[in-house]
């Protein structure tokens, strides 16, 4: 039995609702269950130094999370000075997953930026963040194409994640906190919109895990994903 | 004439939602205009070092802006390594604010921590931080009182802030950031409900500002107060 | 009473020595009482990178304070690793009030940087950072047109900075150390010579003040800038 | 064909030469063709705070990379002022890897922090340094039992590491620094020396992986983690 | 022929101005010729972890260069957010000399730290921090014991610098900032007041020096140490 | 008595192999006695900004010591955040010492940063990193001259180091760390192949030191450091 009552192999209840925020050129709220993360997609006419001339644009992405979107408060990032490894574990992460679907030459020599911040924190930020990041960059290079600046779709399919792990001894879809923080095993997946992987992460926490465990978390994964990716569309009318 | 069409002496509309997170302990959306800031108040049971055994509360505050609050995108603070000076000068302001309304023999050996995070911007982001964390600021308390852990209320009553300006040559409340950026004096006003002055800052532009003008300002200082006060007593059912 | 026996609207005795330090293209040592504040102008022939090409010159300024300025030591900011918030607050103050007599254009594509550092403190630093660095600005400026480097005047007129107070339940000018220490309202006016308002800065400490009683703190700092303003006259042979 | 003319299921050449430094409690200089890396373990009679008084002990590493190691050189880490995300998030693997064998009651309230500094690198050098860390672990182990501090052993057997990826569209095993830069597919396995997963990371450069692949992959990483296990197990002589 | 005009054997003019800061327990301002430093000594009754219940002293020092004491502006430390090497050099070097006359013991479990601040430099800056912060040292020992709270002097001797150089082919006493940027050759000496040598460094700018030249300047810093210490002194009145 | 037995006058035994990095232009791992040093010297084909365009090259040094290079670990500097003033005391010494015999126009407009890094210390690391330095910049050097790159050689000659000190009442050369942490005095010495100057560092460590011991010390550099110039010379195949 999961603390939430879901199913097993069932995501939390997700929203998307998009174009929140008026200066960005893209942005959305992604809501997966009590977890909520402010996405915004920022354009700029320039690329990189190592990528000037190159014809080649570029996605990057930053996270991070209020002080209060967690049971405590966390100290702020900017006042202690640095990014924690978690956190430039995690923007690495969604940006390297968030290129995986963008063809560079046909966005041409421009550069977008994807931030993530976590507004409301209850597990699976990072797996939100992608999710809802690739609905903002959608919704930028939407409007970058509107506007005639970009002749060919950029993007080339999409990008979404989630969470899976060994919770009570079985195979679960989409952890909570309650679950993430007590599960044996837990695994990140990212994958295309076809079922394509760009990103595996899967870690023992305490046991070690099987393979056929591991053929387990997949299996929710792709159930995972495709919802999510139902999401997306929805939310962007595509 | 002044960019909204409002009267020279009209607040943009103000909302104030309370409890939009489910971790704080008091936390608020408000919402002046298109001037939005996210509030919470973090109650911990302990103080800073200089507090110790001194039988004395503390109130703080932080400040910060996400990346792309803005019309065009700005550093993150956390990878920039430091805040920066305006952040710093805001939040020490808010603070400074927030403790004129605070008992601190009555709040006892706690911290609350006040985090004003804006969420979109267009001006006046440290006078909507003062309205709004005060806001959050109450309900924590109120939380404190209801759980019988302290017995008279440590919040001597309401402090909020407006900014005024002289625009166009007229003097006018609550400047938005068409206004700021092209007034030709801007000043920013804390008060308690009663009208008492906690903080001014009046800073000329351009020209300098006589003592007549600068008393107009503060005339409809007072005027906008009294109704940013009304807002938060109805957002906290006071 | 005030501790030092001056009279409610008496200055410390002033003394600005000019020209102290062989290397800048302006300084002065300015002692309001026992606050010496050392002040240098320096001259660069470039302007900040948003202002390239712009035909306008930028004044700017930085603030210090010697370790044992103080009463008991502080820790060097230099070893500290970056600038306090107060720090950066008050070189912000200081370089905005100069900006705000300083005709830009006539000073063309230059940038004059004051540096204010605190040798000994008590009380009303900044003030006297902004009076004394207003001299060494004016001389640096002196300098550059003897050279004939410039043909008009850039400098508009003095700008000139005061403390006041309510201590001890009275109105009182120029805050010392005693006083500000236990003062229930304390307020900068950074004015020109003909009396213009370039920044007014007021806080409550503990009571709140009312608008009668800021309007004596702004008749006593209208006296004391005049004085101030003469004072630099002297100075400067002007 | 692979660049060094290996069978596709092939390790580079392994060495491991134990005791390399005489101030370490366990080191050694672990070689996988060309990726050379020191590692040492060194213990502490305390822990992290969060562990005071927990009874258990605590296992960290850091990971480094000498300015030269590479094909040209990197800015030194200690001159940035930083570590990159780069190499937080190495050795935040590594560490967690190490503990996922580690007995945290059975090692008492102590620390034993692995050190691995990369002399030169040539590909593969978060795996090598995991599957020679646990060499140092295992030897400042063996000493501490030696000396009577511990009573049972606190290692619950190997931990090793492999890198896979699919080069010239087949999957192959240990990656090298130019099967590495033009690999479209790049994982990293940690194991147990039983087989058991600790962590997986996939990663599509360029165009995404199926699941058929990725078990091709971890086909590779169980045949290639065998044969660093038992490397490790002949350094130890275990 | 000196630059200057000096013979090769001559110190600057000398000027030691005692008790400058009406908050230091000791104070000077020195004058080597151009080259003004101005030095406190704190005194606090604590010390550095390493040495609690030691029933040790520590005397340390702090060295910095106001942004304009120089030719052309040099940026401030505390904003480029670290001390540059030859800060924390030169810092390193004034402590360790002054410890050369400590009896820490007597000194007992107090610490005084020597903050030497340059307020116009025209070479030997350092030199003239260990003569002038020796003199500070002096007099804040001086009251302490006064006061009763030492029984013995804890102070062994004098404590002075002086730079020596090959200057235009010829051995010279005290290069100033002319004289040390054209050197061949620039050494600095530190001794006590009974000629023991504490600190020799010396460098090599361009050609090499040879161990007669060396000698030569060995000598040029006995004759310099024993006026520095006259003027030491003469201005302590011991 | 030595703690090592070793003669008044003897060095530790020294071995300098050469090529031991892949990558690096020059490389060597010097081991006097059990103190270890990687060095490599790394060229590029452009030199920091305040040489553009002058015909000159550069040569610079940094250095770092592994966390567990000494007896107990050391904090990670890239972890602290910063280079220690000591590290950034010994690179400059390092690199100071090189230039002096380097040819910079002959060099023309390239930089060459030779690494030192301490693999495992026991006293006089900055020495041998001196001694083994030079041997990776001949080697760097010759690879340039072999290309045909440069011309004539940049390199005047053989530059090392040693250190000597005043151990139990007696000079003695070349001091490892039991000697070092105990001794009275402690000086370095970098001196070229011909015996000339080019740094002396000495310190009194407790008494100070006379006239008569520093001659004896630079009498056993003298005699050391024409030893490690042969050793050098053989390494290099000179």
């Amino acid at each position: 039995m999961r603390p939430s009552g879901r199913a097993l192999d069932a995501l939390r209840s997700i929203t998307i609702e998009t174009d929140v925020t008026k200066h960005a050129e893209g942005s959305c709220l992604i809501k997966c269950g009590d977890t909520h993360v402010l996405c915004t997609a920022s354009l700029e006419e320039r690329v990189p130094p190592f990528l000037r001339n190159s014809g080649l644009g570029w996605v990057t992405a930053e996270y991070g999370m209020l002080p209060r979107a967690t049971t405590t408060r966390n100290r702020r990032e900017a006042q202690a000075g640095k990014q924690s490894g978690r956190t430039q574990e995690i923007q690495r992460l969604i940006g390297r997953s968030l290129r995986a679907a963008v063809d560079r030459p046909a966005l041409g020599e421009r550069q977008i930026t994807v931030d993530c911040d976590v507004i409301q924190a209850d597990g699976g930020t990072r797996c939100a963040s992608i999710t809802g990041g690739w609905v903002a960059l959608r919704l930028a290079v939407n409007k970058l194409m509107k506007a005639g600046d970009i002749k060919s779709d950029p993007l080339l399919g999409n990008v979404a994640a989630v969470s899976c792990g060994i919770y009570g001894g079985q195979p679960v879809l989409d952890l909570d906190y309650a679950e993430d923080s007590s599960a044996g095993t837990d695994a990140n997946f990212v994958m295309t919109g076809e079922g394509g992987m760009i990103e595996i992460q899967g870690s023992a926490e305490g046991a070690t895990f099987s393979r056929a465990e591991f053929n387990a978390l997949l299996d929710l994964a792709e159930k995972g994903v495709a919802e999510l990716v139902a999401a997306q569309n929805a939310a962007v009318g595509g």
